[in-house]
């Protein structure tokens, strides 16, 4: 299916989306929601598909998930699961029956609805780096993530029209009192940004704090914020085979209250999960599958999406990899089965690379167009994201966004119409009338009529020769990039949220701080 | 098709073969001839490549090609073509049983046969870049191209296992005389390199003393050299829609010595061939069908494969763009066209970047996975290359080269295997009996046995965590990547060719410049 891009234009006209010409800082592609036309890399066979399948259902129902706690033990007691200790048994029937529960798509919408979202439908769409601890820049070097970085990070998120969400803290705001962290964390995401946001699954309060603060900013009762998702929580499981207590705790509550939820195992193959590819995705996807069962059996219908994070480590040092042939490979087989269980995917943008350099670029663009050959809904971490997620960096959220606008562009239906216009027999039979010495396309009406919008322009690329580009500085790219960064969050602009509803999200962060905020000894 | 790797393995224990561990310099990926087992990415309909192929043929049967070469004009004629003075109507019956005589996959056997490449049948094979004018070093800057430099590049050209044949001059050794360049250019290719050789097609001694060189370092007579391919030439046609004389002169000389020729239009869209895409390939698939149309009413049979070198040009400046979206898209619509063809597929490895840095990787890595998506057979320019192919560099080969090992390994059947190993429930089942705290994959048999293949292993890529890579001397990309081509320059061997055959070659060498070498008028 092709999208309507005039309508995604037209939508993009709301108050605070960034038009060609107005955009801060740099020219960029309008806000749109992509859809994925490709058809998917299938690497594994149907039967494959069986075959993982059933592996995954044998882990569920011979080995069994922990589940920490208790009040998931006493829901799956009641379904008739087989619960010994904090260990649970699952029959694939009940597992498949409450994952055909869950809906293959589902909309997301924030405050401003002009920036909503809809994960699955054959759309593909990215999100800024998530929860990384620490933070680069050139500038700065490498030092623990800061309230000051965390707000730096929000405004690049903002300003970029191909990012579609926020995928939590970009940078962790460490220097931030953890009891109150989230209070302040959400409330600048949500007075920054319009875009969708996320909240941590990290204890009652924080995971509560966050969907009031969501349905205070998009001026909502309970019972319509509870209609739709207007925000998601993402959770990782303990891998191997554990899902830890406010994870779950977090995502009952979401989906109990209507909220999205994205689960999504991290399964270093070698390490947290089998050396072999196939056995790592059938333990993530019983992982996976063992959480939504869950909340389907809680909240039939809820928004659920299955994530995959199955990569490598080097087998000499145990290190993480990203972006390398196996985690391609992974995510292409994850996509398979995402689409077997008809449940919305998310993946990563993701790399091991220290900086933001050559490798750093073709780890990251292996894992994007992973994602796209994947079939991936919801790339996370698709912008910033360094050393294996544990540094966020403004210059390579830069370069990121660049390598994003051209899958963006690279899925435009223009690109591959073979309508009359696009064949141009008539263009190439009027070329051939000039002089032999002017037998270009550059001045004839059929170039002359395309030329604004013919090609991707880049923002970052350079694309002049050497010796322009040598009388310009012989910038390298990070260089530029980092320039970039300076220039962006100098145009930066608030998304314009009403100031009663600032006011309201004011009150609220006082008195929950009052209260003193989420306990910080679980 | 999955191909035997072990018989693949095997094959590289030649005399000249590197296999893992006595590599010169890095351990890397045996000698291989990967096949590409992924479904290819189609943007076309079935329509839309009858609508491109109606196009092509509009232009054949109503613009017309110009062929400056009246040999070429004088078959034409005897084909029953319409000539018009230089410009040759071609009917599409006549093309199309023409093209049908083509095989859709041929070999190429160098000296030695350890390294005959296989150009179709599901192949993907990279080249050296080819063709440069300029130098690039972190440690030298650029420059126009020399003798030394040539030959560094022929080194590492030999002594990477993932480059697959030698696609012309990596750079053109400038401070050679052009009389006589071809024949120090192709006696260093032929002695320091086991890989298959290209020659240029500039004029009949060039080509000529090309193929007497090849037969002589092969120590075949003329009957024997012209019973396969041995060698190859690569041709450009002057787009819009013209063949020079010595191109066309070059590929008539090499098929009706049994010799393989690559037809590949240089159609950058908005300059050289229709602003849109479908446009531009058109005309290039024109273009090039024209030639091997030619080639085949000449020598059936013949070994011709068909290249496409579709890009866009930036439209604020002019300048060549290469890796972007539309670059992608038109090498897989190319990918369509060939097949479609049936004939043999080139794309090339590209970008437009100055320096190797992240945008050079960006826009490679875009290519070369479009080269995967497009079922590209045969990858020129797959290593080395910048500045829309001005520029070759050393440092950006050896970036390159991890990117193809990266790509080889992602074709390994293993990777996706589902069977009972591979799927490792009892692995997931044995660490779920290891106490809580040690509950990982590490230490069980199922990793220890295939610790030491399960996962590609980098000889560039540093997966350290920052404070390692920090503690190591926090070398970026580029300057690892020099560091390695220092290693690999050092550690070089040359593949030994014979002493009567090296000795043949320098008679040759030195008969052919007495008697003056090629004449540089033309």
């Amino acid at each position: 299916m092709v999208e309507d891009v005039t309508k995604t234009r037209r939508r993009a006209g709301g108050r605070s989306a960034n038009r060609r010409g107005r955009s801060p800082g740099i020219e960029q592609l309008p806000w749109r929601l992509p859809k994925n036309t490709d058809r998917p890399t299938e690497p594994l066979t149907e039967e494959g598909v069986a075959r993982i399948h059933g592996a995954a259902m044998r882990i569920l129902e011979e080995v069994g998930i922990e589940f920490l706690n208790e009040e998931a033990l006493e829901l799956f007691r009641k379904a008739g699961a087989t619960v010994e200790g904090e260990r649970v048994k699952l029959g694939r029937d009940f597992v498949m029956e409450m994952v055909a529960k869950a809906p293959s798509s589902f909309t997301i919408t924030p405050w401003n609805a002009d920036r909503e979202i809809i994960l699955g439908d054959g759309h593909i769409l990215f999100g800024a780096v998530g929860s990384a601890p620490n933070h680069l820049s050139l500038k700065g070097g490498k030092t623990p993530g800061s309230h000051a970085q965390y707000r730096d990070l929000l405004k690049l998120t903002q300003a970029f029209n191909c990012i579609h969400f926020n995928a939590g803290y970009p940078v962790e705001p460490a220097d931030l009192h953890p009891s109150t962290r989230h209070l302040d964390a959400l409330f600048d995401m949500l007075t920054m940004t319009d875009k969708v946001v996320h909240a941590y699954s990290l204890g009652p309060e924080r995971i509560e704090d966050g969907m009031d603060m969501v349905k205070l900013a998009a001026g909502l009762d309970e019972d319509a914020f509870q209609s739709q998702p207007h925000m998601f929580t993402n959770i990782n499981s303990t891998s191997p085979l554990k899902h830890d207590w406010p994870m779950i705790d977090g995502c009952l509550r979401c989906v109990r209250r209507g909220q999205a939820v994205v689960v999504t195992p991290f399964t270093l193959a070698g390490a947290m999960a089998p050396v072999t590819l196939a056995g790592a995705v059938a333990q993530s996807v019983a992982e996976g599958l063992s959480a939504i069962a869950l909340f389907q059996y809680v909240a039939p219908g809820s928004a659920c999406a299955l994530g995959t994070f199955t990569s490598n480590v080097d087998m000499a040092t145990g290190a993480p990899a990203f972006g390398t042939p196996e985690y391609m490979r992974a995510t292409q087989m994850s996509g398979q089965m995402a689409r077997f269980y008809g449940l919305p995917m998310r993946a990563s943008g993701s790399c091991a690379a220290n900086v933001p350099d050559a490798q750093a670029m073709w780890e990251t663009a292996n894992a994007l167009w992973s994602a796209v050959q994947s079939g991936t809904n919801f790339v996370y971490h698709g912008a910033g994201w360094l050393e294996g997620g544990l540094i966020a960096s403004p210059e390579k959220m830069v370069m990121d966004c660049e390598l994003i606008q051209q899958i963006l562009r690279y899925f435009e239906p223009d690109l591959v119409s073979t309508d009359e216009d696009a064949l141009a027999v008539d263009a190439v039979a009027e070329v051939d009338l000039l002089p032999a010495s002017e037998r270009h396309f550059f001045g004839i009406g059929h170039t002359q009529d395309r030329y604004e919008s013919a090609f991707y322009r880049p923002f970052l690329s350079n694309w002049q020769n050497y010796e322009n580009w040598h009388l310009g500085g012989a910038v390298w790219t990070h260089d530029r990039a980092s320039a970039t960064v300076d220039r962006m969050l100098e145009a930066y602009e608030p998304p314009g949220l009403a100031q009663d509803r600032v006011e309201a999200l004011e009150d609220f962060v006082a008195r929950r701080k009052a209260e003193g905020g989420a306990p910080t000894d679980f």
